[in-house]
């Protein structure tokens, strides 16, 4: 149970930012472009929905980076301390970012998107429909530094 | 960059429901506990977030089972022949489910949700709080099969 377990990209995330950044990721123009091995028709009818969600792996990060007890998001010691699973930071156990995005466009292999917050060649392990009925029900509450440190993300 | 990636389970999924069922979720009661190799410390502050999306891995579904191409959602014919990536479906490329629960509890290594679609001793691979600025920005349309679909899910 405990086994690891092994995942093969799906497809590699084309953005205008090639180097890590915390923040203004809604100024980049981004696309996400099926790998090699998966036929096109994996993205048949993705196009009658108007946002997906898409998981990747931030594989710019070291092992060494990843924190798996608690820190200050961002560093910021005017937050509090909070467990990796209390933010939504990169440095985390097993390194995935899951990002719902805008779809523009679906053009053969390629999805052009709005709003993901992964830079150029980021691979990517899922593409999922967003469906109403699998967001959030009930209403959301979050603590005021996750709300202060979203201010300039998008 | 075509690499494959390995991951580790953080947590094990524990639900009254020990067998894959299509529908009727919410009336099984569920956790998640941490594996052992992962501190306490990983869940601090998380009881100060209402929900939290629970990145799984349908591990009882063989090599086999998975779809690459396209299909009929659940085999059902009179839904349209829709992409993998198009539906949300456990027999995907790399078998990764994401859902967005409702937090009950927070109690030492176990978090007790309401609304997770995943049975006893699935692998978690990661936790991540829901922060209002993630969810999906601008009205989200989906195909009427989708919302067909969700009718008897939860």
């Amino acid at each position: 149970m405990n086994a690891p377990i092994t995942l093969h990209p799906v497809a590699f995330v084309r953005s205008s930012r090639a180097v890590v950044e915390d923040d203004g990721w809604d100024a980049e123009a981004t696309s996400i472009e099926l790998a090699e091995h998966v036929p096109t028709e994996a993205l048949l009818g993705l196009a009658d929905f108007s946002h997906a969600e898409i998981v990747f792996v931030f594989d710019r990060l070291g092992e060494s980076d990843v924190v798996t007890g608690a820190r200050h998001p961002r560093g910021n010691t005017s937050w509090p301390r909070v467990g990796i699973f209390a933010q939504r930071g990169k440095n985390r156990p097993n390194r995935l970012g899951a990002t719902m995005v805008r779809i523009l466009a679906v053009e053969g292999r390629t999805v052009r998107v709005a709003g993901l917050d992964a830079i150029d060649g980021t691979p990517v392990v899922d593409i999922k429909p967003v469906i109403r009925e699998f967001l959030p029900r009930g209403e959301v509450r979050q603590p005021g530094w996750a709300t202060e440190l979203m201010k300039a993300y998008w």
